[in-house]
């Protein structure tokens, strides 16, 4: 099952249901090799269950998964600049740095023997598809960070010490994230923080794909710039997997559903390339991870 | 105006004004005292607005003020014990690290140029007057940081460079706030963040006082652990004070009414401490800011 957040007219949102997966897979894939995601279009069944306005809300009811299935009237068309953020407020973001080794590598760091976290705020995602405006004096060093996210589809109180079964099925799903970063606004402090916040850059979806549909270990994440391939990782490769992370965040803090991980980046991020090669006007960032389909954000500078 | 959120009987939330904030503070003062500020009483107007169930949602109608100005019926009593996190869920908490000099120097660090900012999720906040559970294996080393806290009372887009007189409008009020911290999970990886989230024990409260009657500038701050003073700071000496913080952190991201910047806390906490001194299972932290009451939570290791 696939779940997105679409715009509706009133300026709102509603979440929905892909209609026929590997239609819309089909659809997806040929708009990214084209280059217009924006205008593609792809049938959903709106979900209407009352007080719930995204993904993030209908995964807060215990049987989100009947709610969803529910076909309460026609389908409707909506086109890919329609589709926010799958979780357009998460409770929290809990991004992590260094998971896959060889991008351990390249920043220059050893294997770790915890994960290193850190956080996005919900007002930095933007839509799979929307497009990223840059204040000039932010633009120094943008940088892409091609991302597999883990969606939780139930709370996990602290201190509860889950078995790896019992954290996997505490997972709703998985969707693409562009955990996007300004490197210089990144290293001006020890705090990663403000170097992972513009606002309304991290492309998020389109879609959660079900955990019963995608098996991480087997899928690849490709990150491309301009069409030009620059990360090519295999998710088998994560140092933590997704039920790794949820066992050790809940060592510290609760999970509640609706919450993001997103589970770190691959080599190949500009910022470690020699010479670097950072994001300027008018690039086209693509992230693409097989089973879950991709994101494509073009970035403007002002 | 003094405003808090407080717990009713049916396991909700409602915003609440003081109705007698000189009453209230020699109330609290006492109840500091005497070390039972559980069960101390304070009188409040209830502020009943359509959809608001807090201080934060209160603060997201541009006629806040007016709102909670009104007098709807009758006072009621509540206890220490029924007030929530004045902001019970931030849509963000930036928490800025090495803000006093004396606490920079202390952890061995330069004077900045900009402010180190982190992130605190609202999962990690709890009542100023409730207990502090902490799961035994992350009671390695507690620590206190006692702290002013800014609650954000309108938009402030990306971008738009107030100035330090718009920064300061755009700023609801003030409350204390306990970053509490667990030293040994914060300098495990370079991200503070594991050691800046346990569930439900950063105390944030009692209220918040509106920015007309409070001038940050004049203001001391003190924390004690037991009764014994442990830190002892005037606001005055923030290297960033709240309305440069406005000013900075609306450089990459929006703010947005009920967000919370965390300004920072000041010399004297228990891990530059020679030697040091961790808390411990029964010790109370209390923190007070002269004008804007006082927090204290009691620690239970389980």
């Amino acid at each position: 099952m696939q779940l997105l957040t679409f715009r509706t007219s009133d300026g709102g949102t509603l979440p929905g249901r892909v209609v026929d997966p590997e239609t819309a897979e089909r659809t997806l894939t040929d708009a990214l090799d084209s280059g217009d995601v924006a205008s593609a279009v792809f049938s959903i069944h709106p979900i209407t269950v009352a007080g719930v306005r995204d993904v993030g809300d209908l995964l807060r009811h215990d049987d989100w998964r009947e709610l969803a299935s529910a076909r309460p009237g026609e389908p409707v068309e909506i086109t890919g600049s329609d589709i926010a953020p799958v979780i357009p407020r998460p409770g929290k973001i809990l991004c992590t740095g260094l998971n896959y080794a060889d991008h351990i590598t390249e920043m220059g760091h050893e294997l770790p023997d915890v994960p290193t976290l850190f956080a996005k705020f919900p007002d930095a995602l933007t839509g799979p598809f929307d497009r990223v405006i840059v204040p000039t004096a932010n633009a120094g060093a943008l940088d892409f960070e091609g991302e597999l996210a883990v969606i939780i589809g139930r709370h996990v109180p602290l201190g509860e010490a889950p078995d790896t079964a019992t954290a996997e099925t505490a997972i709703a799903g998985y969707a693409v994230f562009d955990d996007f970063t300004m490197r210089d606004l990144q290293y001006r402090t020890a705090q990663w923080l403000q170097g992972k916040n513009l606002a309304s850059a991290s492309g998020f979806g389109p879609w959660l794909t079900t955990g019963d549909e995608f098996n991480p270990s087997g899928a690849t994440l490709v990150t491309r710039v301009n069409g030009v391939e620059k990360q090519h990782a295999n998710i088998r490769e994560l140092v933590f997997d997704p039920a790794a992370l949820v066992q050790f965040i809940t060592t510290f803090i609760d999970l509640h559903p609706g919450d993001v991980i997103a589970t770190g980046t691959s080599g190949g991020v500009g910022w470690a390339r020699s010479p670097r090669q950072m994001l300027t006007d008018g690039d086209t960032v693509t992230v693409e991870i097989s089973g879950l389909g991709g994101i494509s954000n073009r970035i403007e500078i002002r």
